[in-house]
């Protein structure tokens, strides 16, 4: 499991650490005045952030510790310091969406998330690096483990800077593996909501299988962020968005998770695969029942089903791209990448029934899926195939993630295992619309893995 | 029913008239040339426009002109002159939203619409003006049918030009009435489809009932240009689009109609409501059966979920544009209107508890409007309560196209019938997600209207 070498990058907590808001003990001001020493210390390193607004997240954190003396916090981030991806909109930032033909572009308004954590007393300090257009070609962050390996995309900057403590969270957004993959590169949480959970009118991120998530410091900070969201702004528009308790919820047993090895296992790192078996026979000591394709046939119907989720997701994608890419191809196709001109080529060999034909094979999916709910709390498997690849110009494989967001189901990052000294994540997936039992399980997951007790050998290992 | 007198606002069909572009006859690049001396003649009567882009315009209507004569044109709409209401994006010309705080506005991309457009080859004309934020506040624009009247609104641009003959058709939007009661002031047709049938994405009305609409000078144009649409771009991300033929749907006798009277027959000009009882009788004549809330209690129970469209609506609306709105309010309150701030403070007192409670009541009443299917092919009413009021001040009363809004049906207004020398339209609405049986059958009522053969007395009128 995860050491704790004082060497390493240090996550900030802020839900845990404002017991000392009120008190006069600490204060947003004084916590935002150690992000921004880690900021100034390690940003030149890591590259996690496009823009600034440090004049503006000072005078933020000032508001706030007045309301924490005063006893009025607006919520319980009241005062968090939290980045933005940048393919979501800020008032006082541009959204350059990580290519030059949105250099400086300004949307003149904040999105609806980020209207919230606003309207929550949170703290946006800046914009963090994105890929391209939030899908392949890296911009340059590096990983605060390692800065010869990448953080992960596309929420690179969000994951790094968490990840390194410069931030307690920052928001991401996922449509195949962009809030869990970095989330495990970068040793930090990540909560990526069910799909259409957290309102995303304002973010560039087009997707129907897209979704506002959040890297974070803690299980609760993540908890916190999503929720003090979706009560402010809902979810995406007409649908009734995140529901679950105002407070993290409380570690929960399950009686039964299934393993999900998904198409990604093959691949995976020998270290990763160890650490996973490892917390599979902690599961079971623990009186957990684990299903997996070959105990169970609905398990082995569901792993059929999702070996497909690479494929028919990045058709999805492809086709709800086209038009967006074709527009900056025809403003000058020397500003986009390869990258992007493939996926743009790809979208335009399909036709509408092409894509019809591929959401209806989704939804076929996302209920096999949702049958699994009769069976097990919840699924678990790796957060990525072992830990962030060395080099800057592959943001690493998220086949791991793919299958949540196909899915929409909500699904976590734990930053519990460790592997060549670098961070790698336990995933937890639970069912569409049921984040908070997802959170429940999650919690008691991170309780297992963190738990000394437990650290034992299974008597059958 | 309507007159015909020549001094009255002429319509310009475009897909009818196509017919002399192959020969040489006729060319997208000299109907454009009518176009714009008709724009040259009523722009400054009507203000229609707040953005044009006459030399993009010709320059694509040339290159279509050579499609056409070459035989090979990229759709049926392939230079057809259309008008872009100015909430939806478009990368050559600003959006600015109708508000003061958007002027100047650059997306530096088009909306998926109006790609769409442009790969069928359509020509972009201009933006169309829009009240701010598609919403309640006039921008200006009069009816060419009285300069003294209003064009209806939010889309009040794009129908005084449709309405006035200087484009073909032109997009619109409508989350109550946005769409139908304009083209009902303003002579022309209206096709609002079904919810989330036509991509968004670059389209600033953020609601869940919101839509793409087409405002047309035909039923036939007002489905081609939905078409191109759906074929290229779908409907909203994950959903599957309007479907239906290539081609306008050929006109179908319905058996059975509803007459929907709605809260807002009470309110209805005397004149409008004549003509209504008129074609239902004309109706009566052909074999259809009309049921009302009289003779059916399924109608009944429609009529009275309905009678709520107004007050959910607006609930829902003034949550969804609350941060938004606030936004605005924080960047400038002076630059935005007392609409817009009452409606903010309305969304400021809803929770998202609230927001829960009337999405939920909207699906019931969707599910029980959904059973009318059964007993019938479509439901009409009038299209507005009358002709346009007098004044610029209030776009008018959209209590009779709020149904189809919260419903989310198609919905099409046929230039039928003329009150006061003002058109009035006819409405017809269908069911969701089968939008071409709804065009048939506004085809087929188009035909009772037009044929002078049908024009007798009912026999028991």
């Amino acid at each position: 499991m995860r050491g704790t070498g004082s060497d390493k990058p240090q996550l900030r907590p802020y839900v845990a650490a404002s017991a000392g808001f009120a008190s006069g003990a600490d204060s947003p001001r004084d916590l935002l005045a150690r992000c921004l020493a880690a900021l100034e210390s390690w940003e030149p390193r890591i590259g996690a952030f496009v823009s600034l607004n440090i004049e503006g997240a000072r005078a933020a954190a000032e508001r706030s510790s007045e309301r924490w003396r005063a006893g009025r916090p607006l919520s319980p981030i009241d005062g968090m310091p939290i980045g933005v991806k940048d393919v979501i909109e800020t008032v006082d930032m541009p959204t350059e969406m990580g290519s030059p033909l949105f250099a400086g572009w300004q949307s003149l308004k904040d999105a609806a998330s980020v209207a919230a954590l606003r309207e929550a007393g949170a703290v946006i300090v800046g914009k963090t690096v994105t890929t391209e257009f939030a899908a392949t070609e890296p911009r340059g962050t590096r990983n605060p483990w390692d800065p010869e390996r990448t953080p992960g995309g596309s929420s690179s900057g969000s994951a790094a800077a968490v990840g390194a403590g410069l931030l307690s969270a920052a928001l991401g957004t996922q449509v195949l593996g962009s809030v869990l993959r970095p989330a495990s590169f970068c040793g930090c949480f990540g909560f990526k909501p069910s799909v259409n959970a957290l309102n995303r009118e304002g973010s560039h991120d087009y997707q129907s299988q897209s979704c506002t998530g959040v890297l974070a410091a803690s299980l609760e900070d993540a908890w916190q962020v999503a929720y003090e969201i979706a009560v402010r702004v809902g979810g995406d528009a007409g649908h009734p968005g995140l529901t679950g308790p105002p407070r993290m919820p409380a570690a929960s047993a399950p009686r039964r998770l299934v393993f999900l090895k998904t198409a990604a296992w093959a691949h995976a790192d020998a270290g990763a695969k160890q650490h996973m078996d490892e917390v599979l026979s902690r599961f079971e000591i623990a009186g957990v029942d684990i299903l997996t394709a070959h105990n169970d046939r609905k398990v082995a119907a569901v792993e059929a089903a999702i070996a497909e989720a690479r494929a028919l997701s990045t058709r999805i994608n492809n086709w709800e791209m086209r038009w967006f890419l074709k527009t900056c191809r025809d403003r000058d196709a020397s500003k986009i990448s390869a990258h992007a001109l493939a996926r743009l080529q790809e979208g335009e060999a399909m036709t509408v029934a092409d894509y019809r034909a591929v959401l209806a094979e989704r939804t076929r999916i996302r209920a096999l899926y949702a049958e699994l709910a009769a069976r097990c709390e919840a699924c678990v498997t790796l957060a990525a195939p072992g830990p962030a690849p060395v080099g800057l110009n592959f943001t690493g494989n998220p086949e791991f993630n793919i299958p949540a967001s196909l899915l929409g189901t909500p699904a976590v990052s734990l930053p519990v295992f460790e592997v060549d000294a670098m961070p790698v994540g336990l995933q937890v997936m639970g069912f569409a619309d049921d984040d908070a039992s997802t959170m429940a399980i999650a919690a008691w997951a991170l309780k297992q893995c963190d738990d000394p007790a437990s650290e034992r050998k299974p008597a059958d290992g």
